[in-house]
This record gives structure tokens, sequence and C-alpha cells, in this order.
């Protein structure tokens, strides 16, 4: 069921009024998820009161790791020390150390100070292995059983833990070290023969990510063997815990994101919901390397007044080759960090890939070119104009498609995320070659366009 | 464990000399995925190889359904139609459905009518849902029960199912007519009463999609409520099949891929690894309507010969004030775009967001403006040039932030894609109120600027 106007005002009006029982009653057809989504259509006052109710409720903790980032965040700073603790005592560790990081770091000690001591713990683990690695993003909610378990202890097992997540689909089987040996899906369980041990019913060898792992290459392995939960061992092959495939979804959106977001240089924390001040001290010391980027283009420029005053009509032009270059040298930079982050660029050498790209330019600059060369040529009856623009595409489209495959895979060479600042750089580089291009060959040609 | 070099060129030396024996040998050791890996390694003939040897050992369709895409199609027109046949009829459904989309029309026909006819009928009905659909993307490989079924019979019927899909972790409950009723983890029917009837044990009010539904919708749903399989349902509510979690991350990612290439404008077949031909092909009709747009800036800065003509040093100016904007116009789309995505935009208005937009606009083009009107003075040792500068920069700011955060709200509200060329519409918009700004306030101070 989804949430409707109607139910959200009535919602609004019962929140004002205190009406706390007609409240409960309405939330009690939603799922956590969807009173989550409630949160976004209420105001400040009424967020807080309906965090209230569920706190009577003991539904607070449920619905608050649901939250989209930007409501939790907001609805955070306007909770008491105390009320976040409680929330943060009966959350999965996993959940609890991703509120934990939205907190302002001065309230992180104090709310940690209000935990249960085994919370505390927990959370202070997690917090330990590097940031986006698989260590932060595992549960240790899970059920580890010794490899001579036969399949009908096994079950009772599984029932002795009652009422845990029902996230819980595999049996993961380790030795007396706890060293990770395998896994057995819970279907395999129930249909063995009660008497036979896990350790004969396990899939061996069994496909696990190291704590330490940065949670993109996790997200690839999932994808990749079509996983619900990827085991996380330590350097020893000892069972840590595992990641969720519903942890995994968030990473695919994230990393997504930020690709998008390294190849215009933006960060990550510059969001639609994010303050404008936020927003301004993020992008500024981009802005001032994008500055000193197109200062070198007017560098570039400035070289060739002298022919921009001989034929004015030059400047009418400019934009056009460097416009048309920079859009290809940005088409090109998206189909190969995209490989590269799809892992298609793996099965290619880098080389045949930069070589395909050029060809692309090539090809497009010519027809695009020829197009350019003959509407000037019409428009301004300048044949040379003509000729000159047509070679200059041409020359321009090529160095596009050079820069947006070379950028990213020299990037990646380095070391660097693929995607970053490399919008900058490409059309930097086709900036000052189109311009180069243009007016240099203009400037050998000046005695035929005069 | 992943492959690695000296294994790869094992396989190809034992490939070329047919040691089909010791082939089988290597491959045992690797997991489908794995050795579908291996065929990014190898030549076309070697492919060709590998894929017989697969054959003889009935691992072909579980390898082939685990290859990269490009591989895939290549290996495809490598294969004859009688073998494609004997794969896709081993295939899951959906599976085979997604193989068969990526076959030459011509080839289709031919190929299906080599199916046994239960998996052709399937096929077909699947490929009767719209393109991206849940019905093209759900398997109907589940456990399906009736309500008043109790839970010991339901294990008997899972043990009975022997060696099906191991992806099984809900059983589905439905009433005598099919209607969807709810759904049972399998670790909740371990733990109950085996006389307890699958009706009491379930989650009521299930959440399931229409066959109908786009697969973003889809992926949206799973994502919001952690689910590993959404059911699929018809208008009647009648249970239809099941979407696993495993389709949805491919979903993300190709979500992902499309909004990033809609914004260039770039097709989602021109990959890396397509032909030259087909990404030129691709990219021309985009490049003609690019050149369109990049003429209207032409246009525009043509307007103002004159005062170029008279004060050359503008056309030097010119791509600090264009690539400046469409910087800045590119920001403000990729976070707005992407929040639209993220569904992080529901929550807010889109006319607040906007004017959050031209904010930021406004403040960084006053820091930005005034960093370059200083430099610019300081440069040519022209004060009023700096003042234009400023102000031209200040204007073009807050035009891209309102352009960027304008074009893709524009787009959505007209039911459109809001990543769908948002690129090229927004750099126009900054190229020509950038020239038109510039230049234009250039002439009004062309007396203090000669």
């Amino acid at each position: 069921m989804s949430v409707n106007q109607t139910q959200i005002e009535m919602l609004r009006k019962l929140l004002r009024h205190g009406a706390t029982e007609r409240v409960v009653r309405i939330l009690e057809r939603f799922r956590p998820a969807e009173i989550a989504d409630l949160y976004g259509y209420l105001s400040p006052a009424e967020q807080k009161q309906l965090t209230t109710v569920l706190f009577e409720r003991q539904l607070a903790a449920e619905t608050l790791s649901e939250l989209p980032e930007h409501i939790l965040v907001e609805l955070l700073s306007n909770l008491g020390d105390g009320r976040i603790s409680q929330i943060i005592n009966r959350l999965a560790p996993d959940d609890a150390v991703f509120v934990v990081s939205k907190l302002d770091d001065e309230r992180v000690e104090k709310i940690l100070n209000g935990l249960t001591p085994l919370q505390r713990e927990r959370i202070e683990h997690l917090r330990a292995y590097p940031a986006e690695s698989a260590g932060q993003l595992m549960t240790s909610e899970m059920i580890r059983i010794q490899e001579d378990v036969c399949a009908d202890e096994a079950i009772d097992i599984i029932r002795s833990l009652g009422s845990t997540s029902e996230f819980i689909f595999y049996i993961y089987v380790v030795n007396e070290t706890g060293t990770f040996l395998g896994v057995v899906p819970l279907r395999r369980l129930i249909v063995a023969s009660p008497d036979c041990p896990v350790k004969d019913l396990m899939v061996p060898d069994p496909i696990a990510v190291y704590a330490t792992d940065d949670q993109e290459d996790v997200a690839d392995i999932t994808a990749r063997y079509d996983l619900l939960a990827v085991p996380v061992v330590d350097d020893n092959f000892k069972l840590l815990g595992v990641v969720t495939v519903d942890d995994i979804l968030d990473v695919l959106q994230e990393e997504a994101t930020e690709d998008m977001y390294l190849m215009q240089g933006l960060s990550e924390e510059d969001r639609v919901y994010a303050p404008v001040t936020h927003s301004v001290k993020k992008r500024f010391p981009w802005m001032i390397l994008n500055l000193l980027t197109a200062f070198l283009a007017a560098y570039v420029v400035g070289l060739f007044e002298k022919s921009i005053s001989e034929v004015v009509v030059l400047a009418t032009f400019m934009p056009v080759v460097a416009g048309m270059g920079g859009n290809g040298g940005t088409q090109t930079l998206t189909v190969v960090t995209r490989g590269i982050a799809l892992g298609e660029l793996d099965y290619n050498d880098g080389m045949s890939a930069v070589l395909k790209q050029v060809g692309i330019g090539i090809i497009v600059g010519a027809g695009i070119g020829l197009l350019t060369g003959l509407v000037a040529w019409a428009w301004k009856g300048m044949p040379f104009l003509g000729l000159v623009l047509f070679l200059s595409m041409l020359v321009n489209m090529s160095i596009a498609g050079l820069a947006g495959a070379a950028v990213p895979l020299m990037l990646k060479a380095l070391r660097m995320d693929p995607a970053m600042g490399s919008g900058v750089l490409v059309t930097t580089f086709t900036d000052v070659s189109g311009f180069l291009a243009f007016l240099g060959l203009a400037t050998v040609f000046i005695e035929y366009l005069v």
C-alpha cells in the first residue's frame, strides 16, 4: 500500500492535535519504510511529534533506519542525545554505524557513552574498519555452525535463535578455530536427511571478501556471482560477518552518484537537499581550478588577437569549434568511464579502446566539419573560412576522442578514480586544441580570409 | 578463486592442442561466472572451442548466461542456430528472453522454432510484456502453495521439487483461484509447528508489482523495502512470478548508465566494445543537433562583431565566460538529475530546488566573477573589462543555476526522462546567455574599453 494525500493530511491534523491513539491506528496500516516516507511530508515540529509516538510504540529504531539520508540528518539534529542513544541501542550494528556516521563529531562521543556496553563495543569494532569497506557494511547477525553438526541439530539451532532477523537464508560453516569453510543454503538444509553433517551439505571453497576490501569490489562480486549475502573474513579466513544484498543495492546507487559527481568535480555531499552555504563551499575550490583552465584557453585565443582583429568573423565561429569538441570529448569520456566502472574494459585492452574512440572522432569530425564548413561558406561567402572550419573540426574531434578515452585510462593507471575531475581535463584539452587548430589554421590562410 | 594469468595461458594452449580432458580438469576448479570471465581472454577461435567443451560437459547454458553482454553477442554470432536453441532450452525463461533479445531479428524465429514447445511458449509469453517491464524480468521458478497447506506438507513440497534453483528463500501463498495472499520466509517455515497452515505463517498484505510496471520502479521498491525477490501479479492480483534481486542489481547498473548517457545524448548501445561504425551512426544525429545549438551561440557572437573588432581582447575572454557557465550549469544539472533519480526530490518541491541552485549560482558567480575581473584588470590593465567580466559571470552563473535545475524538472513535468539531452540544453542556455551578457555589457561600456 502506498501513502496517499488524504492519509497524510489526516495524520498531520491528528499530530497537531496530539491525538496519539488515532495516529497509532493509522500507523499500524503501514510498514516501517512507508512510515519513513511520511516524514518527507511533515513539518519539523510534526516530525518530532511523530517520532515521540513511534518511541512510545517502540517503532522508532525500525522506522528511522529507513529514513532517507537528508531527513535522517535533519531529525537527528532535532532529537536529544538520550533519545538518539536509545534508537541506536535497538539498531543492527551496521545500521547503527550508518546513523552514527551522520552525527556531528562533537555529539558522537556523548551518544556512544549512552549506549549499552555491548552495543558500544560492536559499533566501535565496526568503526575501526576503513571508510567504505566491507567491515563497515557487515552485520554479525548470521548463523555460524560447526562443521560436524548434523542437519537436524542445525535446524534446532535456528529455532532456538527465535525472532532475530528473518534475513537469514544461508548458514555458515566454520571449523573449531572459526575458519570459514562453506555455506549451506537454508533450502538444502530442509531437504537434507537429519543426520547429515553440515560439512557434507555445504558449498565448499566459498566466495568471501576481506573486511578491508572496498565496498565497490564487494558490490562487483555480489553482482557477478548473484549472491544474496557475501561472507566477510579476516586475513586468516576467520568469518567475521556478512554483507547483505540490500546494503549492496545502496552501494551501487552511491557509486553511480560518485562517478557522475567526480566527472563534474562535485563533492558527494553537494545534494539537492544540502544547504546553499554547504554547496557553495564545496564548489568553490573546483571552480577556481576550472577558472585556471579557462584562462589557459583564453591565453591561447590571446595569441591570435592579431588574426581576429583582421578577420573578426573568426570570433563568431570560436564557440562552434570549442563547443563541438567539448561535446565529443564528454561523450567519449562518458562511454569509457562507464565501461571502466562496469568492468567492460577488463576484456579489451586500453589501447584498442583509445584507437576506436579516435576513429569515431575522425569520422564524426569529418562529417560534422564538412557540414559546418559548407554552412559557414554559404553564410559568410568565404570558402577558405569553410575549409579552415572543416580541418579544425576534424582535428579537434579526433583530439576529443583521444582525450576522452586516454584521460580516464591514465587516471586509472595512476591508481586514481577514472572519473576524478576528468570532465574538466577533457574540455581543457578540447578547448585549447580547438582554438589552436582553428585560429592557427586561420592565421596560416589569413591572406585568403581578409 | 580468481583467474590468474598462468591458468589462462595454460588453458589457451590446451584449447589450441584440443586437449579436451585437461581443459575439463582446469574448468572443474571454476564457477560458471569465472569460466565466463575466461572468455574475455580468448581469441574467437578459442572461445568457440571452449564452448564446444562446455557443451560436451553440459555446462554451456550455465556459463553462457553469465557472459558479459558484448562477449555474448560476439559468441552468438559464431554459433549455429541449433547450438543456440540447445542452450536456450536449458536456461531459465528470464535468462532465455535476455539471450534471445541479443540475437539478430532474422535469427530469432529460426531459433525459437528449434526449442521445445514448452520453453518456446514460456519465452513467447514473457516476450509479450513491454520492454524493460517486470514481466520480462520475472521468473516463474518459485514455490506457490495454497493457503490451507500445513508447514510440514509445505516442506515436503519443497523437498519433492528436488534440484531446481537454490535461489528460493520464500514460499508464496495463494488462494484456490491463484490470488496472491502473502509470503512465508523459509526460516519461518522451519521454525513453525508442523501442523500450522501456511496462511497463519505468512506476512499478509504483500508488496507486489504489476507485470507491466517499469523495471526502474521495481528496482526502487526492492531497494526501499529491502526485498530479495519481488512478486509479480496481474491486474487481478494473480501471482505470475517473481523478480529476484540479482536481476535488480543489473537493472540498477543499467539505469545509472542510461542516466549518464542520456545527459550526453548518447545511445545505450554506444559502448566501449561496440564497433566504430555503430557508435558513429548513433552519435551523428545528436551531433547535428549540437551543431544547431553551436550555430545559435555563433549567431549571438556575430551580433557583436563590431564591438569585437573595436576591442579584440573581448574574443580572448569569451571562452572564460562560456566555459565557466557551462561548468556551473552541468554541475547543477548533475546534482538535480541525480536527486530526481534517487527520489530525493519527491520530498522537496521543485521550486525550492531551483531557487537554491540559483542562490548557489549567484554566490559562486560573484566570487569567481570578482576573481576573474581582478585578474583581467591586472593582466590587460583595463578596469572596465574587469567590471564587465564580473557582471557577466554573475549573470551567467545565476542562469547556469536556473537552467541546470529547471531543465530536468521541466522534462520530468513533461513526462520525459529528466536526463534526456539535458546536457546540451543547459550548455546552450549558458553559452547564449554568457555571450549575450558579456558582449552586450561590453557594447554598453564600449567607450571605456577602447
